[in-house]
C-alpha cells in the first residue's frame, strides 16, 4: 500500500515518470518507495455507440492519512500524469481498513 | 462520475446500447451525458479448475444519490445489459466521497 | 458474491487450485460454491521506470461476515495462492451493502 490503479494511461506513458512519482509520494507518506504499487488496467472505453479511449483515471487504495496528505498526494499524482503527456485526469481515493488488509495472511491490525 | 465498470460484457456488446443507456441515466441523474464513463475491464474468469467466461457484473462508482435514484439506476443498467444480449447480470454501487475525488487535482468538495 | 479479483496471478496459475479454493470457502461461508466469482484482471505493472510484473493481490468484495470468518477466508485464499506457486500475496476485503447490490435489478435487501 498505497496502490495506484490507472485506467486510460498506458504503462508505456507512465513508466518514464514513475520513478520520480514514487519518490515524491514516499517522501510525502514518510515511507519507503517499495510500499507503492502502480498498475495499469487493460480496459476498453465505450462512448456514443462506439469503442473509445478510456478516460484517464487513477484510483488510489490506501489507509486513510487525512485531508492534507490526501490533497498533496492527489496533486503529485495529477502533476506526474500531466508530465506523462495526459492532459486531463481524475483521481479518487478508497480507504482500506487495516484490519481488512492481510499481508501473507496476517492482518495489518 | 458516475463510472460504470463492466466485467463479463464485451465492449462490442455494450456499444450498440450505450447511447440510450447514458441518455436515460443522464435524465435520471439530471446531469449531462458527458458525466458518465463506461469502461469494460479485460478479465479472465476461472471456474471449476478451468478458464471460463467472466460473470457479467457492473460496478458503479458515484456520489451517493439515495435509494430511489439508485434503484432506478440499477434497473436502467440491468435492462440495457439484457438488451445487449446478456441474460444475467449483477450490479453493485460503490460510493466515493466528494472530498476524496479530485478533478485535475482539485477536490470536488 | 463473494467476488475474488486477482491481479498479478495468471488465470492459468489459478485454475489448478481453484476448485479446492472455492470448496473450502463455501464450507467456511456455509453457502454453495456457485456463489463465488473468480476473475483475473489483465494489468501491467510499472516499477522503477519500467514495465514490471504486477504484484500479486486479491481483492475480495463481499457482504461483511465478521472478523473470524474474514481471517479464515484470507488464510484460505493466501494458502491456495501459495499452492499456485506465487510466493507473496496480499489480500484485502471490501464490503458491499446488500441494499447497494442488485441481482437482475432486484436489491439484495
Amino acid at each position: 500500500m498505497p496502490h495506484l490503479i490507472f485506467r486510460g494511461v498506458a504503462a508505456e506513458q507512465l513508466a518514464p515518470v514513475s520513478q520520480q512519482l514514487v519518490e515524491e509520494l514516499a517522501e510525502l507518506c514518510q515511507c519507503g518507495t517499495d510500499n507503492f504499487t502502480l498498475e495499469c488496467l487493460q480496459t476498453t472505453g465505450v462512448w456514443a455507440g462506439k469503442l473509445a479511449p478510456s478516460y484517464p483515471f487513477v484510483e488510489i487504495s490506501w489507509f486513510e492519512r487525512g485531508t492534507e496528505v490526501r490533497n498533496r498526494f492527489a496533486d503529485i499524482v495529477t502533476r506526474h500524469v500531466h508530465a506523462a503527456g495526459v492532459e486531463e485526469v481524475e483521481v479518487a481515493f478508497r480507504t482500506f481498513e487495516p484490519s481488512h488488509y492481510y499481508i501473507q495472511g496476517v492482518p495489518c491490525k
